[in-house]
Protein backbone atom coordinates (compact mmCIF):
# COMPACT_ATOMS: atom_id res chain seq x y z
CA UNK A 1 0.00 0.00 0.00
CA UNK A 2 1.13 3.63 -1.07
CA UNK A 3 1.78 5.99 2.17
CA UNK A 4 -0.26 9.08 2.54
CA UNK A 5 2.26 11.18 1.24
CA UNK A 6 2.25 9.58 -1.80
CA UNK A 7 -1.10 9.39 -2.33
CA UNK A 8 -1.82 13.23 -1.86
CA UNK A 9 1.51 13.81 -3.70
CA UNK A 10 0.23 11.61 -6.48
CA UNK A 11 -2.74 13.25 -6.78
CA UNK A 12 -1.86 16.47 -7.30
CA UNK A 13 0.79 15.89 -9.67
CA UNK A 14 -2.40 14.13 -11.78
CA UNK A 15 -4.31 17.69 -11.21
CA UNK A 16 -1.36 19.37 -12.23
CA UNK A 17 -0.82 16.90 -15.45
CA UNK A 18 -4.97 17.09 -16.15
CA UNK A 19 -4.50 21.09 -16.85
CA UNK A 20 -2.97 20.29 -20.53
CA UNK A 21 -6.05 17.93 -21.40
CA UNK A 22 -9.14 19.07 -23.22
CA UNK A 23 -12.35 19.79 -20.89
CA UNK A 24 -14.06 17.16 -22.86
CA UNK A 25 -11.11 14.17 -21.57
CA UNK A 26 -10.74 15.49 -17.99
CA UNK A 27 -13.03 16.51 -15.19
CA UNK A 28 -10.21 18.48 -13.85
CA UNK A 29 -9.49 19.82 -16.84
CA UNK A 30 -13.16 21.49 -17.22
CA UNK A 31 -13.33 22.58 -13.87
CA UNK A 32 -10.17 24.67 -14.93
CA UNK A 33 -11.71 25.49 -18.13
CA UNK A 34 -14.49 27.44 -16.46
CA UNK A 35 -11.99 29.13 -13.75
CA UNK A 36 -11.12 30.26 -10.36
CA UNK A 37 -14.54 30.60 -9.33
CA UNK A 38 -16.25 27.50 -10.34
CA UNK A 39 -13.28 25.76 -8.56
CA UNK A 40 -14.20 27.74 -5.23
CA UNK A 41 -17.58 27.28 -5.63
CA UNK A 42 -17.01 23.58 -5.86
CA UNK A 43 -15.45 24.17 -2.54
CA UNK A 44 -18.80 25.39 -0.46
CA UNK A 45 -20.79 22.53 -2.13
CA UNK A 46 -18.57 19.82 -1.44
CA UNK A 47 -18.51 21.34 2.01
CA UNK A 48 -21.82 21.81 2.37
CA UNK A 49 -22.54 18.19 0.98
CA UNK A 50 -20.04 16.79 3.53
CA UNK A 51 -21.90 18.48 6.04
CA UNK A 52 -24.92 16.99 4.92
CA UNK A 53 -23.42 13.40 4.83
CA UNK A 54 -22.21 14.51 8.55
CA UNK A 55 -25.75 15.02 9.93
CA UNK A 56 -27.22 12.18 8.33
CA UNK A 57 -25.02 9.95 10.27
CA UNK A 58 -23.59 7.74 7.21
CA UNK A 59 -20.27 7.27 7.78
CA UNK A 60 -19.61 5.86 4.49
CA UNK A 61 -21.31 9.15 2.63
CA UNK A 62 -18.99 11.52 4.88
CA UNK A 63 -15.80 9.24 4.13
CA UNK A 64 -16.58 9.84 0.30
CA UNK A 65 -17.71 13.54 0.63
CA UNK A 66 -14.61 13.99 2.85
CA UNK A 67 -12.38 12.52 -0.26
CA UNK A 68 -14.65 14.90 -2.78
CA UNK A 69 -13.86 17.77 -0.43
CA UNK A 70 -10.20 17.27 -0.28
CA UNK A 71 -9.82 16.71 -4.06
CA UNK A 72 -11.02 19.69 -5.10
CA UNK A 73 -9.03 21.09 -2.31
CA UNK A 74 -5.62 19.90 -4.44
CA UNK A 75 -7.58 21.21 -7.03
CA UNK A 76 -7.53 24.60 -5.72
CA UNK A 77 -3.90 24.23 -5.04
CA UNK A 78 -3.23 23.18 -8.97
CA UNK A 79 -4.63 26.56 -9.23
CA UNK A 80 -2.38 28.22 -7.84
CA UNK A 81 0.89 25.54 -8.34
CA UNK A 82 0.86 25.31 -4.59
CA UNK A 83 2.66 21.75 -3.31
CA UNK A 84 0.49 20.36 -0.54
CA UNK A 85 3.37 20.10 1.44
CA UNK A 86 2.38 23.65 2.33
CA UNK A 87 -0.89 22.63 4.13
CA UNK A 88 0.62 19.77 5.58
CA UNK A 89 3.37 21.92 6.79
CA UNK A 90 0.93 24.47 8.59
CA UNK A 91 -0.82 21.30 10.29
CA UNK A 92 3.08 20.07 11.27
CA UNK A 93 3.26 23.70 12.95
CA UNK A 94 0.20 23.31 14.76
CA UNK A 95 0.87 19.63 16.16
CA UNK A 96 3.02 21.58 17.80
CA UNK A 97 0.36 24.04 19.59
CA UNK A 98 -0.79 22.43 22.74
CA UNK A 99 -3.50 22.48 24.94
CA UNK A 100 -4.62 25.97 26.13
CA UNK A 101 -2.02 27.25 23.36
CA UNK A 102 -3.83 26.06 20.48
CA UNK A 103 -7.14 27.18 22.60
CA UNK A 104 -5.68 31.13 22.76
CA UNK A 105 -4.45 31.22 19.02
CA UNK A 106 -7.81 30.02 17.45
CA UNK A 107 -9.30 31.92 20.36
CA UNK A 108 -8.02 35.47 18.78
CA UNK A 109 -8.38 34.39 15.18
CA UNK A 110 -11.97 33.26 15.46
CA UNK A 111 -13.28 35.70 17.95
CA UNK B 1 10.50 16.13 9.50
CA UNK B 2 7.53 14.24 10.17
CA UNK B 3 6.44 11.94 7.11
CA UNK B 4 2.48 13.27 5.93
CA UNK B 5 0.90 9.75 7.13
CA UNK B 6 1.89 11.18 10.52
CA UNK B 7 1.35 14.23 10.48
CA UNK B 8 -2.92 13.48 10.28
CA UNK B 9 -2.81 10.66 12.41
CA UNK B 10 -1.16 12.48 14.95
CA UNK B 11 -3.58 15.47 14.54
CA UNK B 12 -6.29 12.67 14.64
CA UNK B 13 -5.02 11.02 17.68
CA UNK B 14 -4.55 14.68 18.98
CA UNK B 15 -8.09 15.50 18.62
CA UNK B 16 -9.85 12.53 19.52
CA UNK B 17 -7.15 12.54 23.17
CA UNK B 18 -8.68 15.88 23.81
CA UNK B 19 -12.32 14.82 23.72
CA UNK B 20 -11.66 14.24 27.10
CA UNK B 21 -10.54 17.34 28.14
CA UNK B 22 -12.71 20.25 29.87
CA UNK B 23 -14.12 22.84 27.23
CA UNK B 24 -11.50 25.71 29.21
CA UNK B 25 -8.47 23.62 28.00
CA UNK B 26 -8.95 22.34 24.86
CA UNK B 27 -10.44 24.54 21.30
CA UNK B 28 -11.41 20.65 20.21
CA UNK B 29 -13.18 19.62 23.33
CA UNK B 30 -15.16 22.91 23.57
CA UNK B 31 -16.28 21.89 19.70
CA UNK B 32 -17.67 18.64 20.73
CA UNK B 33 -19.16 20.19 23.70
CA UNK B 34 -21.18 22.28 21.29
CA UNK B 35 -22.52 19.24 19.79
CA UNK B 36 -22.29 17.53 15.62
CA UNK B 37 -24.35 20.77 14.17
CA UNK B 38 -21.16 22.92 15.41
CA UNK B 39 -18.82 20.75 14.18
CA UNK B 40 -20.57 21.06 10.79
CA UNK B 41 -21.40 24.54 10.77
CA UNK B 42 -17.29 25.43 11.40
CA UNK B 43 -16.81 22.83 7.86
CA UNK B 44 -19.31 25.33 6.11
CA UNK B 45 -17.61 28.74 7.84
CA UNK B 46 -14.03 27.55 7.31
CA UNK B 47 -14.90 26.02 3.58
CA UNK B 48 -16.28 29.54 2.35
CA UNK B 49 -13.01 31.30 4.18
CA UNK B 50 -11.12 29.33 2.05
CA UNK B 51 -12.99 30.10 -0.81
CA UNK B 52 -12.68 33.75 -0.04
CA UNK B 53 -8.86 33.42 0.30
CA UNK B 54 -8.78 31.72 -3.18
CA UNK B 55 -10.82 34.61 -4.47
CA UNK B 56 -8.37 36.82 -3.14
CA UNK B 57 -5.28 35.30 -4.63
CA UNK B 58 -3.36 35.36 -1.11
CA UNK B 59 -1.75 32.15 -1.36
CA UNK B 60 -0.46 31.83 2.26
CA UNK B 61 -3.58 33.00 3.01
CA UNK B 62 -4.66 30.04 0.86
CA UNK B 63 -2.48 27.35 2.62
CA UNK B 64 -3.63 28.75 6.46
CA UNK B 65 -7.30 28.58 5.73
CA UNK B 66 -6.83 24.71 4.05
CA UNK B 67 -5.12 23.87 6.81
CA UNK B 68 -8.03 25.36 9.27
CA UNK B 69 -10.70 23.21 6.92
CA UNK B 70 -8.58 20.02 7.05
CA UNK B 71 -8.10 20.20 10.57
CA UNK B 72 -11.92 20.32 11.26
CA UNK B 73 -12.40 17.65 8.79
CA UNK B 74 -10.73 15.74 11.25
CA UNK B 75 -12.57 17.06 14.18
CA UNK B 76 -15.75 15.97 12.26
CA UNK B 77 -13.87 12.46 11.28
CA UNK B 78 -13.25 11.84 15.40
CA UNK B 79 -16.53 12.24 16.26
CA UNK B 80 -17.36 9.64 13.84
CA UNK B 81 -14.31 7.92 15.31
CA UNK B 82 -13.42 7.21 11.44
CA UNK B 83 -9.84 6.98 11.07
CA UNK B 84 -8.06 9.84 8.09
CA UNK B 85 -6.87 6.46 7.07
CA UNK B 86 -10.41 6.01 5.16
CA UNK B 87 -10.26 9.28 3.64
CA UNK B 88 -6.87 8.40 1.92
CA UNK B 89 -8.22 4.89 0.95
CA UNK B 90 -11.05 6.65 -0.73
CA UNK B 91 -8.80 8.69 -2.20
CA UNK B 92 -5.81 6.34 -3.63
CA UNK B 93 -9.14 4.21 -5.58
CA UNK B 94 -9.64 7.70 -7.27
CA UNK B 95 -6.15 7.86 -7.98
CA UNK B 96 -6.45 4.46 -9.86
CA UNK B 97 -9.21 6.10 -11.81
CA UNK B 98 -8.20 7.48 -14.83
CA UNK B 99 -8.59 10.33 -17.65
CA UNK B 100 -12.50 9.69 -19.30
CA UNK B 101 -13.76 7.32 -16.77
CA UNK B 102 -12.40 9.54 -14.13
CA UNK B 103 -14.98 12.46 -15.74
CA UNK B 104 -17.78 10.04 -16.63
CA UNK B 105 -17.98 8.33 -12.57
CA UNK B 106 -18.11 11.89 -11.21
CA UNK B 107 -20.46 13.34 -14.35
CA UNK B 108 -22.48 10.52 -13.20
CA UNK B 109 -22.51 11.36 -9.69
CA UNK B 110 -22.46 15.28 -10.18
CA UNK B 111 -25.47 15.16 -13.21
CA UNK C 1 -44.08 47.50 -10.42
CA UNK C 2 -45.40 44.82 -8.11
CA UNK C 3 -44.96 45.02 -4.62
CA UNK C 4 -42.47 43.04 -2.94
CA UNK C 5 -44.57 40.83 -1.19
CA UNK C 6 -46.22 39.83 -3.91
CA UNK C 7 -43.00 38.54 -6.10
CA UNK C 8 -41.70 36.72 -2.86
CA UNK C 9 -45.29 35.04 -2.54
CA UNK C 10 -45.88 34.92 -6.18
CA UNK C 11 -41.97 33.01 -6.90
CA UNK C 12 -43.20 30.82 -4.09
CA UNK C 13 -46.80 30.09 -6.15
CA UNK C 14 -45.36 29.30 -8.79
CA UNK C 15 -42.31 26.72 -6.91
CA UNK C 16 -45.17 25.12 -5.77
CA UNK C 17 -46.94 24.45 -9.12
CA UNK C 18 -43.89 23.88 -10.99
CA UNK C 19 -43.63 20.58 -8.36
CA UNK C 20 -46.11 18.60 -10.33
CA UNK C 21 -44.52 19.39 -13.90
CA UNK C 22 -41.98 16.76 -15.25
CA UNK C 23 -38.02 17.40 -14.93
CA UNK C 24 -37.44 18.17 -18.59
CA UNK C 25 -39.86 20.76 -18.31
CA UNK C 26 -38.78 22.89 -15.14
CA UNK C 27 -35.40 23.30 -13.19
CA UNK C 28 -37.61 23.33 -10.06
CA UNK C 29 -38.76 19.82 -10.68
CA UNK C 30 -35.90 19.16 -11.97
CA UNK C 31 -34.44 20.08 -8.16
CA UNK C 32 -37.17 18.24 -6.82
CA UNK C 33 -36.70 15.32 -8.33
CA UNK C 34 -33.05 15.07 -7.14
CA UNK C 35 -34.12 14.86 -3.41
CA UNK C 36 -33.50 17.29 -0.31
CA UNK C 37 -30.01 16.99 -0.33
CA UNK C 38 -29.55 18.47 -4.03
CA UNK C 39 -31.85 21.01 -2.70
CA UNK C 40 -29.60 21.75 0.13
CA UNK C 41 -26.07 21.85 -1.20
CA UNK C 42 -27.89 24.14 -4.07
CA UNK C 43 -27.58 26.37 -1.04
CA UNK C 44 -24.76 25.98 0.03
CA UNK C 45 -23.58 26.58 -3.68
CA UNK C 46 -25.42 30.02 -4.27
CA UNK C 47 -23.89 31.31 -0.83
CA UNK C 48 -20.52 30.41 -1.83
CA UNK C 49 -20.91 32.21 -4.77
CA UNK C 50 -22.88 35.07 -3.19
CA UNK C 51 -19.53 35.20 -1.14
CA UNK C 52 -17.45 35.49 -4.27
CA UNK C 53 -19.28 37.93 -5.64
CA UNK C 54 -19.22 39.94 -2.63
CA UNK C 55 -15.51 39.85 -2.86
CA UNK C 56 -14.97 40.29 -5.88
CA UNK C 57 -16.41 43.56 -5.24
CA UNK C 58 -18.96 43.03 -8.50
CA UNK C 59 -22.35 44.46 -7.22
CA UNK C 60 -24.53 43.77 -10.22
CA UNK C 61 -23.00 40.27 -9.28
CA UNK C 62 -24.00 40.12 -5.77
CA UNK C 63 -27.69 41.61 -6.27
CA UNK C 64 -27.68 38.38 -9.27
CA UNK C 65 -26.13 35.82 -6.66
CA UNK C 66 -28.00 37.09 -3.31
CA UNK C 67 -31.21 36.44 -5.83
CA UNK C 68 -29.77 33.06 -7.01
CA UNK C 69 -29.60 32.61 -3.38
CA UNK C 70 -32.70 33.29 -2.21
CA UNK C 71 -34.86 31.76 -5.06
CA UNK C 72 -33.49 28.06 -3.59
CA UNK C 73 -34.39 29.38 -0.43
CA UNK C 74 -37.39 29.90 -1.56
CA UNK C 75 -37.53 26.21 -3.11
CA UNK C 76 -36.52 24.83 0.20
CA UNK C 77 -39.47 26.76 2.27
CA UNK C 78 -41.74 24.64 -1.15
CA UNK C 79 -39.65 21.08 0.01
CA UNK C 80 -41.59 21.62 3.33
CA UNK C 81 -44.99 23.56 2.45
CA UNK C 82 -43.26 26.65 4.22
CA UNK C 83 -44.74 29.70 3.42
CA UNK C 84 -42.23 32.63 3.03
CA UNK C 85 -44.66 34.76 5.56
CA UNK C 86 -43.31 32.22 8.04
CA UNK C 87 -39.57 33.87 6.95
CA UNK C 88 -41.03 37.44 7.20
CA UNK C 89 -42.63 37.62 10.50
CA UNK C 90 -39.08 36.08 12.31
CA UNK C 91 -37.20 39.14 10.79
CA UNK C 92 -40.04 41.13 11.91
CA UNK C 93 -39.82 40.02 15.54
CA UNK C 94 -35.77 40.64 15.38
CA UNK C 95 -37.21 44.35 13.56
CA UNK C 96 -38.61 44.66 16.99
CA UNK C 97 -35.70 43.37 18.99
CA UNK C 98 -33.00 46.57 19.35
CA UNK C 99 -29.60 47.99 20.32
CA UNK C 100 -27.76 45.86 23.38
CA UNK C 101 -30.84 43.43 22.78
CA UNK C 102 -29.98 42.29 19.40
CA UNK C 103 -26.45 41.73 20.18
CA UNK C 104 -27.01 39.93 23.41
CA UNK C 105 -29.69 37.41 22.00
CA UNK C 106 -27.48 36.66 18.50
CA UNK C 107 -24.54 36.46 20.92
CA UNK C 108 -25.81 33.79 23.09
CA UNK C 109 -26.78 31.85 20.01
CA UNK C 110 -23.45 32.22 18.40
CA UNK C 111 -21.28 31.98 21.22
CA UNK D 1 -49.07 43.82 10.16
CA UNK D 2 -46.35 45.87 7.93
CA UNK D 3 -46.41 44.18 4.77
CA UNK D 4 -43.01 42.55 3.61
CA UNK D 5 -41.68 45.07 1.83
CA UNK D 6 -41.56 47.53 4.79
CA UNK D 7 -39.65 44.50 7.21
CA UNK D 8 -37.36 44.05 4.53
CA UNK D 9 -36.30 48.16 3.89
CA UNK D 10 -37.01 48.79 7.83
CA UNK D 11 -34.06 45.89 8.31
CA UNK D 12 -32.04 47.32 5.74
CA UNK D 13 -32.46 50.67 7.00
CA UNK D 14 -31.67 49.55 10.99
CA UNK D 15 -28.84 47.47 9.42
CA UNK D 16 -27.61 50.93 7.89
CA UNK D 17 -28.14 52.80 10.73
CA UNK D 18 -26.00 50.50 13.15
CA UNK D 19 -22.89 51.30 11.06
CA UNK D 20 -22.05 54.46 12.89
CA UNK D 21 -22.67 52.70 16.36
CA UNK D 22 -19.55 51.08 18.19
CA UNK D 23 -18.90 47.50 18.08
CA UNK D 24 -19.93 47.77 22.02
CA UNK D 25 -23.55 48.25 21.10
CA UNK D 26 -24.41 46.78 17.79
CA UNK D 27 -23.99 43.10 16.33
CA UNK D 28 -24.12 44.70 12.94
CA UNK D 29 -21.73 47.49 14.00
CA UNK D 30 -19.54 44.48 15.03
CA UNK D 31 -19.49 42.92 11.74
CA UNK D 32 -18.98 45.58 9.88
CA UNK D 33 -15.42 46.11 12.12
CA UNK D 34 -14.47 42.75 11.52
CA UNK D 35 -14.45 43.53 7.83
CA UNK D 36 -16.00 42.04 4.60
CA UNK D 37 -14.32 38.74 5.02
CA UNK D 38 -16.24 38.43 8.32
CA UNK D 39 -19.62 39.76 6.68
CA UNK D 40 -18.95 37.16 3.59
CA UNK D 41 -17.99 33.87 5.70
CA UNK D 42 -21.13 34.80 8.08
CA UNK D 43 -23.04 33.64 4.95
CA UNK D 44 -21.25 30.56 4.37
CA UNK D 45 -21.88 30.00 8.09
CA UNK D 46 -25.38 30.86 7.87
CA UNK D 47 -26.20 28.75 4.94
CA UNK D 48 -24.37 25.65 6.29
CA UNK D 49 -26.58 25.91 9.17
CA UNK D 50 -29.92 26.37 7.19
CA UNK D 51 -28.50 23.53 5.41
CA UNK D 52 -28.33 21.49 8.71
CA UNK D 53 -31.88 22.73 9.41
CA UNK D 54 -33.16 21.52 6.06
CA UNK D 55 -31.53 17.93 6.46
CA UNK D 56 -32.97 17.41 10.14
CA UNK D 57 -36.42 18.40 9.60
CA UNK D 58 -37.23 20.76 11.91
CA UNK D 59 -39.33 23.21 10.07
CA UNK D 60 -38.70 25.87 12.84
CA UNK D 61 -35.39 26.13 12.71
CA UNK D 62 -35.03 26.09 8.65
CA UNK D 63 -37.53 29.68 9.32
CA UNK D 64 -35.49 30.64 12.14
CA UNK D 65 -31.95 30.43 10.23
CA UNK D 66 -33.73 31.14 7.12
CA UNK D 67 -34.24 34.91 8.79
CA UNK D 68 -30.47 34.15 10.17
CA UNK D 69 -29.39 33.71 6.22
CA UNK D 70 -31.24 36.55 5.37
CA UNK D 71 -30.77 39.14 7.64
CA UNK D 72 -26.74 38.51 6.70
CA UNK D 73 -27.71 39.10 2.82
CA UNK D 74 -28.70 42.38 3.71
CA UNK D 75 -25.87 43.15 6.07
CA UNK D 76 -23.95 42.13 2.96
CA UNK D 77 -26.07 45.05 0.85
CA UNK D 78 -25.50 47.67 3.61
CA UNK D 79 -21.76 46.99 3.21
CA UNK D 80 -22.24 48.19 -0.88
CA UNK D 81 -24.88 50.45 0.04
CA UNK D 82 -26.93 48.31 -2.00
CA UNK D 83 -30.98 48.85 -1.78
CA UNK D 84 -32.95 44.90 -1.18
CA UNK D 85 -35.02 46.60 -4.02
CA UNK D 86 -32.36 45.32 -6.38
CA UNK D 87 -32.62 41.80 -5.11
CA UNK D 88 -36.45 41.88 -5.61
CA UNK D 89 -36.09 43.66 -9.12
CA UNK D 90 -33.98 40.64 -10.23
CA UNK D 91 -36.52 38.00 -9.14
CA UNK D 92 -39.12 39.91 -10.48
CA UNK D 93 -37.32 39.49 -13.74
CA UNK D 94 -36.87 35.73 -13.20
CA UNK D 95 -40.41 35.13 -12.36
CA UNK D 96 -41.33 36.55 -15.60
CA UNK D 97 -39.51 33.80 -17.27
CA UNK D 98 -41.07 30.90 -17.51
CA UNK D 99 -41.63 26.82 -17.86
CA UNK D 100 -38.89 25.82 -20.75
CA UNK D 101 -37.58 29.46 -20.69
CA UNK D 102 -36.49 29.55 -16.82
CA UNK D 103 -34.53 26.02 -17.33
CA UNK D 104 -32.80 27.04 -20.56
CA UNK D 105 -31.65 30.48 -19.18
CA UNK D 106 -30.40 28.68 -15.67
CA UNK D 107 -29.09 25.29 -17.73
CA UNK D 108 -26.53 27.94 -19.55
CA UNK D 109 -25.49 29.55 -16.04
CA UNK D 110 -24.97 26.72 -14.15
CA UNK D 111 -23.66 24.26 -16.74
Amino acid sequence: MMSRQEIMADLYRLIQERKTHSSDESYVASLYAKGLDKVLSKIGEEATELALAGKGGETDQVVYEMADLWFHCLVLLGFYNLEPERVFLELERRLGTSGLKEKAERGEKHR
